[in-house]
């Protein structure tokens, strides 16, 4: 009985999440979202995303193919079911929670969808094909994951990389990896949860600015 | 006149090199060269390449959209300059060195090219486009690189990542990333010497196997 009238007691807040392919029109919240990113990893000084860049290296190939973008949206109403998508159809989420959610960026953020639906864009997540010589397979690398400030730890960055792993398996692929940096325990521990292995022992080597360009001519 | 004496009296060994693209019927001898990697890594029984995998994955895109391959071949006779292929020109270089190298494989790895040059297939370079976000530019992410044991320590493994190099400069990418092993301290130092970071502080997360297809049906 106790147990009843705790809940009773406990406002209930619902919210539904989406997660669907990008489109050229999400191109100006993928920028700024790109932008806190590179502000949450102390590294927005180095980062040179504007929306004509991404314009002209998204959307060049069919989804899956190249650099492909997943937008995760919520909205206080459920998603419609539109007709599915033929290479990937949203997957949906319905979320309670206690306390209400204050998006104090909603006007910046807010989505234009099909749907005619009130939404926000929450997140996103960047990948691409990679490919394992040994498993003989393709897989997807994670370029980035990033969910705003005030929908974090409600199970949405796992949404949005389980939806790349859902495609993975679709499509028969063997992998889906990324990165992350050895002080962000936080992140180490959410990821290993989910099953993932963090490789304790491969670095990451980069040839870039001058370098790349001396070896460039090199050969010329 | 010492130093004269000294040259006159070293036997000069000089063989020519040269990087190209790879074709459909070099797919026996990289599926070769990707075991003997495998087993230099102490990984062959993860080595699970085999000529119809390779085949289904490669060539399916023009070179550089996907994955992609680069050969190297040897030759005692100096390359035919060909015509030049309409997206990349192969790379030649002389070699010279003291002692004879004795390839024990040359049969297994001896190279069918369009010259009518005897040569042999001595490494390989497989990579394929990456993005960096914050560039806002594509990269390459070379997967494995080889170069066989007889053919080792003379300039060759650079020879080949100098070429990927050149050809991220060639198309304004910004980066070429590969990973290594933290124990493997001479290929660092190679590396190092080359112009390339280690990134110490970043870690590669891997969802495969059993954790990769629970997330893939978890959407479902």
């Amino acid at each position: 009985m106790a147990t009843e009238l705790l809940l009773d007691s406990t406002p209930m807040h619902r919210l539904f999440a989406s997660v669907r392919l990008a489109t050229p029109s999400d191109v100006p919240h993928i920028q700024k979202l790109i932008h806190q990113l590179a502000e949450f990893e102390r590294l927005a000084h180095h980062c040179s995303a504007t929306e004509g860049s991404l314009s002209s290296i998204l959307f060049n190939s069919p989804p899956f193919q190249s650099f492909t973008v997943f937008i995760l949206e919520i909205s206080s109403n459920p998603f419609q079911s539109t007709l599915p998508h033929p290479l990937f159809s949203p997957i949906t989420q319905t979320l309670t929670f206690n306390l209400p959610i204050h998006d104090t960026e909603k006007e910046t953020f807010r989505s234009i969808n099909d749907d005619g639906i009130d939404a926000v864009v929450a997140g996103f997540i960047l990948f691409f094909p990679n490919y394992s010589t040994f498993l003989s397979k393709p897989g997807f690398y994670v370029e980035d994951l990033f969910v705003r400030k005030c929908y974090r730890r409600k199970g949405l960055g796992k949404m949005l990389l389980s939806a790349v792993a859902a495609q993975a398996v679709k499509m028969g692929y063997g992998r889906v990896e990324w990165t992350v940096l050895d002080w962000n325990v936080n992140a180490i521990k959410f990821y290993e949860e989910m099953g993932a292995n963090v490789l304790q022992e491969r670095r990451i080597c980069r040839l870039t600015d001058e370098a790349l360009q001396t070896h460039g001519n090199a050969n010329n």
